[in-house]
Formats: structure tokens, C-alpha cells, sequence
């Protein structure tokens, strides 16, 4: 059972605050880039094929409620998580026992392994490493605790293609405007205006991000080919959500004075080409004659199985790979982000924080975000995880979520052990088995494709960090880390009946975070 | 015969140009709120309706080139333009003299005196008036010239509801942007680039606009009424345009720091009231506890007969004229601007300038940018008008066009002698007869609503003006300016088969000057 802990939010509106609270906000959205490309349903290709339509990103009506020392302590101790996950990437043999034990259920994360293990024979030819991470949380109270107190709970850490960083900023300053101008009725503005620790808390996740991929960038150093340097963005075909990309373009140009170019995944073997020395150029199909060194590769796409769909595709992901272009993930880090790392880690009783983190202290504070994780195999935390699941009545305070990244197809309590049932057992390895967090009742209204819908919601707050590293050598050379920022937070908000997160993917909005002392 | 001035211009592209250049055209103009709602024809309210769907402005492929030189006299004069415009809407006794010819011709000049008449018989209860004028010109080349050079020529000047400041800022960056990125083929890269003085102008329209509103709003004073301040954009139902005065409201309220409400033209009587002493308040619906008392009322609707459907709309403009609150123009302004003044000002050998402007170097300046105007009256000059539009053959160099505001109804060239023929002679004098302007040859490419076109083109100048002036209370106070600056600049391209001006009527597109040194 939910435990409320909020004050009575959103107030109900009458008709003439609730249009102008939505003209303002549609026409700021707009007016700002806070948008997407419509979904198929709403706008047919047929209509649009040049794709010139945009339309508000699905966005809360109203900024959430969220506990401030939970979002505090959230933002405080990503560098610690950054700081965690780059030590992870840096550690091939641990990640090596880790990934060895998906090798034969999870054919992704054996291809990717693969490839690190091609490479490696070859040798690497870039030893610097990006992550822009995203750390996903929902706030969490224990109904059953004598004194319930609100705490973080991690959902997922995202190493890879980690979203919404060019829109957060933009729909934190959309709501600090709505407040500006008094589209709120007077009664929640007090709770709304910022004060220096409380209101609604904008990101800076547009520019921090960008500030991490112009790092790299300079990092890499001067061209080998005596060419022009750029950043790639990796990207899908057909991308939605493709302004959030582009406002961190756009900030990497003004901002950080530096050049980039959108690949899509299957044009990387016909518009890229390796030197001998393993360079990276891209050959811009627009101007074939000016070709640019590519010193970073900002993975938004080669993310989940789906984008392998055809040979070439690990063809080219190898090509990258192979290349001295700084990678955003490299092979390990992507690695690093499987949700089995995330089980080993927050397996109670798990020895192998201290691997990695050496400050008690910091380690206390990562293992009280962990919700206890349970792996489906056959070790002793396995067998208890196979009792709790298989048991309906047991089974009703968890979640199944399969060890690949890209979110999708969890199975959620009452329904888990029918799915296990039928499921061939020897497939069982490839899902963990996480307790649920209880997040506490909110209300709130979302514009999606020009629909209103209000109702109970479930915000997940995400923290973007950067880290830039350098990888080491191994034997004794552990690498270290270059630089290292938390980079802004995002927050989504989705349907409580729903039970799947991604807005771009129709399922929720991009919030705010207004801070409550609760 | 148009006679050509520029270099070989746009380039042709390939395929993969085309695409690299559109893409991120639209991406960009998306981003940044370079937008539009699209017209019905293109998204049905059906499909849409809450209107949260954009697409980018019309706007060009490619920034027009522009003689330099011209541009340039067009932004230096614009602050004698300023003041001639000020002084004459100061000067009561001139106006009247030409407002009375069009007594009886032209309804909705009657009508806007009448309102000036019954206010004065009050009492006007606000002495300063504001001017936000955009002056329009066309780049003229004399083929009949033994040395042709381009020159500017005025095609009309703006005092009311002169539109695109908001959006040509946006426009100017996008090309810019456009060419950071290298969307434009190395070939002509160079000619866009902005050197000192070529090259791509930055148009600072927006900022520069919004600083011309909070002056007014500042000089306006402190409360009569103890209560907030307020702004008021006067504006039309269903406005596609309406991210142009979006885009103005924000810079209003970030750079200026004030508050800006937007007031349907059907609403006034019903969202606003007048105090004893005629201050004027408004009363937001959506909010009717928080009367703001408006300072400033800027007339983005108003402008022609079509906002003046009913006999409660006349009783609207009254009340605004009525009130304390300083007008984005005057109702005196609003006369001003109509055609027949450009008319008397243009008909050769006028005496008129000479009584608002003192400086004979300045009279020669404005003059030069005047292309001949006739009145249709039974003057010596209408006599001589009346001789050259209705002989087709002397008729095939002239325009003829309705005095009143608005645009539209333009009767051309051949077309001419057959309409007044059709045409009561006594409505003749509601008609000025003007020059053709001769541009020279143009290609350019226009998005628009998904489509590209790409063709000959017509570029249409507008210098945007701020003015502040105290009016004075006549019998020797002429008043005086408070503040006149020029305040940026928009270029308008439409094709030149279309003889129509207008981009959110659906016949031109925002652009950027490229100036070149023809």
C-alpha cells in the first residue's frame, strides 16, 4: 500500500485557468523546442513527408511534487556513481565473470563482448572513454517502517543513449515560466516560486552534456589526418525524439565551439572510413570533398538488439569499435550498464561495492539507493529469488525485468509466475527479480498529442553525470578519471496505471521537479 | 525590363545537398520556435483541436542577396522616418486636411476620426503615444538609366501592427546557423559568411522591439489604481502568426522585466474596464481577483475593416482610445499610416515634407526613397494620374492601390484601365496610382507548409522603428520624441509570378539580407 506524504496537489482548475494555463504552455513549448516530431497515429507520413510537423513533447501540466533531501541526495552522489561505473568499465576482469554468465542466454551482450574481445586482440586504439550516465530513481516509502520517511530507490543506471537531457532543461524553465506569469492559481504559486533550496528546480542538463561531449573533444587532441574535427551523433532513422538531440547539437556548437554531424546507424560503413593508423574519418554525403576526423562518437542509437537487425550492423558497430575515435559508451561501459551489474550490485549482502568504491561512506550512500535485486539463477540469492517469484502471494511486491538494456517487457508481480511457468527455465538467468518501490500518491495532468489526461501519476527522477576517463592498460594500470560532473536531472512522470517508462515511446512526460519539504 | 545586378545565385544542388540543407532547416527552425500553425488546408481543426501542432515560417532556402549599400541607407534613415511619422501624427490640423478628402470615400478612416473627434472632445487622457513602424522598400533598378544602379524604394510604411519582428530575428540566426554548419556548397560559403559589412545581417528586431514596449510601459509611470502592470497585446482569434508575437512577449518579459497579457479584439469589453479617471484595467479571466492596470496597448489586431465586423467592436476601440493607457499607435498613428498621407508625401513636387522635417538633407534622403505617387483625385496630379491609368499602354508601369491599410486588392499594371472602367468614378480618389518598382532578377527557394518551390523572387525590405513621443496639446506644444531608434529588419521574399505580399497569408517567406557589394 502506497504511503501519501504529499500536500493536497494538483488544485482542480476552472475552464478559463485551465485554457490559459494551456495556451501558454503549448505556444511556449513551441516556441522554444520543447517539442517532437507527432507519432504516426496523429500525423500520417502521407501527410507530412518531409516531416516539417512538430508538436509539444508530452509534458506535465503542472510540475511534481519531490521530496527535497531525496532529490538532494539523488544529485549529491552522482559523481560517486560516475565515479562507480567508470571503475566497472576500467575492470575487464570483473566484468568479464559478470558478462560470462549471460554469455549463452543473452545473445546481445555475447556479440557485444565479442567485439571487445576482437579489439582487444588488435589492441585499442583510444584509451580515453566518455559516459554521459543517466541514474534513474523513484522516490520510495516503506509502509511497513514505524515512521515512513521518503528515500531514493534506483530503477536503472543508463550508461548508453541516455535521454531527454536537451529537453529537460527546457521543460524546467517552461514551468518556472508558467509560474512567472501566473498560470497557477494563487493558492500552490508560494509552493512553485523558487526559494534557494525549494520550488521548481531548473536543469542544466542541455548544456552540462554538451560541456561533456566538447570535454572529450578536446581531450582527443589534434587531428592525425590533418582534417577538420567533429563529433558524431549516432542516431535512428526516423527519429522522434530528435530535438532533444538536436539542443545538445546546438549547445556543442555555440556553447562549445565545436562542429558535429547526425550519422544514422546503417550509414556508418558508407560514410565512415578508417585509416590505417585506425583514424576515424566521416565523409559527409552533402560534401563528400571535406572530410572530418571524428575524435567522439555519441552513441543515440546501437543501443538494443533492434538496431542489429542485419550482418552489417555489427559490421559496423566493430568499425567504431576498432577506431581511435573517442567512444560515448565504449564496449566495456555499455557493458557496464547491463542490468546483471546492476543485480550483482544491489544483491543483499553483495561483496562487490568495495571492489570498486573505496570510502565506506560513499558506498553506504550508493547501497541505500539500491532496492534489493535478485538474480533468477542457481546460486543461493537465486534460489531465494525463484521462491519469491514462482509463489503468486509473493511474488506481488516484485517486478521481472529481463538483463538487456532498452526498457520494455517487464513483468510485474501477480503476472510472474504464470510468465515463468512458461518460460523454459534455462531462460530464467536472463531476467533479475527486483523488489517494487511504493512510491507515494501524486496527482498530475499530462499533454500528449494534444490530449489532456489527469490522474494518479509515478515520477522517475533521472540524474545525468559525466565522466571522462582514461581506460588504462591493465596489469597493474587501472586507468583514472579525467573529469567527472553530475550534469542535471530530469524528471518523467507517467500514468500510474501504466507500468513502462519513455516518453518518447508514448508512455509518459517530462516534468519538473517543484522540491517539498516533506 | 528588369535589369540584373547580382552574380549567378542560389547554386544548384544535388540530391544529398537538398536534403542536408532541409533537414536541418527544419530541425533548426522547429528548435527555436522559428514557427507557424499550420494553415487549415495543411492540418484541419478536426485533426487538431487544441492547436498543438507547428510547422517552420515560410522561410527561404537561402538568404536573397541584397546591395549592400542599399541596406544600408534603408537603416540609417529609418530614425528620420521615425520622427516624420511622429510629427505628423502631432500635427492635427495636416491630418485633418487629408483625412477629410477620404471622409466620403473610405469608411474606416471616417470612422477612426470620429473616434479621434469624440476623444478630444472628452479630453485624451494619456499624452504619449508609442510607434513601433516597420518602413518597406523594394530594391529599384532604372533600366532607362544610362549608369543603372540599385536604389531603395518605399512600398509602404507601417504604423500599426507591423509584423515579423519577432520572427526575423529568428530568421537571420537560421541562415547563420546554416551556414556554421556548412549546409551552403563551398562555392558560394564565402559570399555568405559576414565579413564587417557583407555577408548575412543579424537582425536584432525581436529584442530591440520588446525594448520599444518597455519603454513605453516604463514611461507610463507607477499605478493610478495600486495594482500590477501590465502590457496588453491586442490580438486576433485564431492568429497562425502567433509565435511572431510570441517571441516579442518573452523577450518582454525577460529582458524587460515586464508582464504582458494577450487580449482577443472580441474581449475587450468584456476582460477590460475603465476607472472613473480612465485608467484602464484589465481583468484576466482566467484569474478575476488580480486586476492588472495596463500601460501599454499594443495593436496586433485593429489594423483593418475585417476586425470591425460588429458595432461593439467600434465601441471597443473607443473605450481603449478613451483610456489612460498609452497606444501602440494612436488612433492619430493609425491615420498616419494610411495610404493617402505616403501619397501626398510621394506626389511630386510636394510641399508637405518641408513642414515636418527641418533638415533639407534629411528631406532629400527620405525623398529619394519615394517612388512617384499619384493621387486619383481631380488635383493637377490626379488630373495627370487619371491620364496615365487608363491608357493601357501608360498604365502598364503603374500599381494601383486602395488606401487603406492592410495589403491586398492591389490592381496591376494592364489589369488597370478595365477595373476603373467597372469602377464608380467617384470612388476613384479611394485609389493612389504608383511607379512599378523594377527589382532586379532574383532566384531563391521557399519551404512552406512542407513544399519547396524554388523560382524567381521579389525581396521586400522592412525597417523596423521605434518611437516614443509626448503628443502635445497643440496651439504652439507640437510635444516632443522621448525616444527613436531603429530597431532591426526583416526581408520578405515571395515569388514573382504572385504580386502579393504577406507570408502568413500564405504568399511570401521570412529571409535574411546577404549583402553583396552590387
Amino acid at each position: 500500500m502506497a504511503t501519501s506524504i504529499y500536500p493536497q496537489y494538483p488544485p482542480d482548475l476552472t475552464g478559463e485557468q485551465k485554457s490559459y494555463l494551456l495556451t501558454n504552455l503549448i505556444d511556449w513549448s513551441i516556441a522554444h523546442g520543447l517539442t517532437v516530431k507527432p507519432p504516426p497515429s496523429f500525423v500520417s507520413a502521407n501527410q507530412d513527408p518531409l516531416g516539417v510537423l512538430a508538436t509539444p513533447a508530452p509534458v506535465t501540466l503542472f510540475p511534481s511534487l519531490f521530496p527535497q533531501r531525496c532529490f538532494d541526495e539523488a544529485l549529491a552522489i552522482q559523481e560517486s556513481y560516475n565515479e562507480l561505473y567508470s571503475a566497472i568499465a576500467r575492470d575487464e576482469d570483473w566484468l568479464k565473470s559478470i558478462v560470462e554468465e549471460l554469455l549463452d542466454i543473452d545473445d546481445f551482450v555475447s556479440q557485444l563482448w565479442n567485439i571487445h574481445l576482437t579489439v582487444k586482440k588488435e589492441g585499442y586504439a583510444q584509451n580515453l572513454a566518455l559516459g554521459m550516465f543517466r541514474s534513474d530513481y523513484m522516490v520510495h516509502v516503506d509502509s511497513t517502517a514505524t515512521k515512513p520517511e521518503p528515500e531514493i530507490k534506483q530503477v536503472e543506471f543508463n550508461t548508453i543513449a541516455s535521454s531527454f537531457g536537451g529537453l529537460s532543461a527546457q521543460v524546467t524553465a517552461m514551468h518556472r515560466h508558467l509560474v512567472a506569469i501566473d498560470a497557477y492559481p494563487p493558492e500552490i504559486s508560494a509552493l512553485l516560486k523558487t526559494t534557494e533550496s525549494l520550488g521548481i528546480k531548473q536543469s542544466r542538463s542541455n548544456t552540462s552534456l554538451a560541456a561533456g561531449l566538447g570535454a572529450a573533444h578536446r581531450a582527443y587532441g589534434t587531428s592525425k589526418a590533418s582534417l577538420p574535427l567533429c563529433v558524431i551523433f549516432l542516431v535512428q532513422d526516423l527519429e522522434r525524439n530528435a530535438f532533444d538531440q538536436r539542443h545538445l547539437e546546438y549547445s556543442l556548437l555555440h556553447d562549445q565551439g565545436t562542429r558535429s554531424f547526425r550519422l544514422p546507424f546503417d550509414r556508418i560503413l558508407t560514410d565512415t572510413k578508417l585509416t590505417s593508423d585506425r583514424t576515424l574519418l566521416y565523409i559527409p554525403p552533402h560534401s563528400p570533398s571535406t572530410s572530418h576526423e571524428v575524435t567522439t562518437i555519441y552513441f543515440r542509437a546501437g543501443y538494443s538488439p533492434s538496431d542489429y537487425t542485419t550482418p552489417d550492423a555489427w559490421a559496423a558497430r566493430l568499425h567504431l569499435e576498432r577506431s581511435a575515435a573517442i567512444k560515448c559508451p565504449s564496449i566495456l561501459t555499455h557493458l557496464a550498464g547491463s542490468k546483471k551489474v546492476q543485480q550483482v550490485l544491489a544483491t543483499p549482502s553483495s561483496p562487490h561495492l568495495s571492489r570498486f568504491l573505496t570510502s565506506p561512506a560513499t558506498r553506504a550512500r550508493i547501497l541505500n539507493t539500491f532496492a534489493p535485486i535478485y538474480p533468477l539463477d542457481t546460486s543461493a540469492a537465486g534460489l531465494e529469488a525463484r521462491r519469491l517469484a514462482t509463489d503468486s502471494k509473493t511474488a506481488a511486491r516484485y517486478v521481472l525485468k529481463p538483463q538487456r538494456e532498452g526498457g520494455g517487457n517487464n513483468i510485474y508481480r501477480a503476472a510472474i509466475p504464470k510468465f515463468l511457468g512458461e518460460t523454459s527455465e534455462e531462460r530464467w538467468p536472463a531476467y533479475i527479480l527486483m523488489e517494487m518501490i511504493e512510491p507515494p500518491p501524486l496527482t498530475n495532468a499530462i499533454l500528449r498529442n494534444g490530449e489532456v489526461q489527469r490522474g494518479g501519476v509515478i515520477g522517475e527522477l533521472g540524474v545525468y553525470g559525466v565522466c571522462l576517463w582514461r581506460q588504462g592498460g591493465g596489469e597493474g594500470d587501472k586507468g583514472e578519471v579525467l573529469e567527472n560532473w553530475e550534469a542535471g536531472y530530469l524528471l518523467r512522470t507517467k500514468g500510474d496505471t501504466s507500468e513502462e517508462g519513455g516518453v518518447a515511446a508514448g508512455f509518459g512526460a517530462v516534468d519538473s521537479a517543484c522540491l517539498v519539504d516533506v
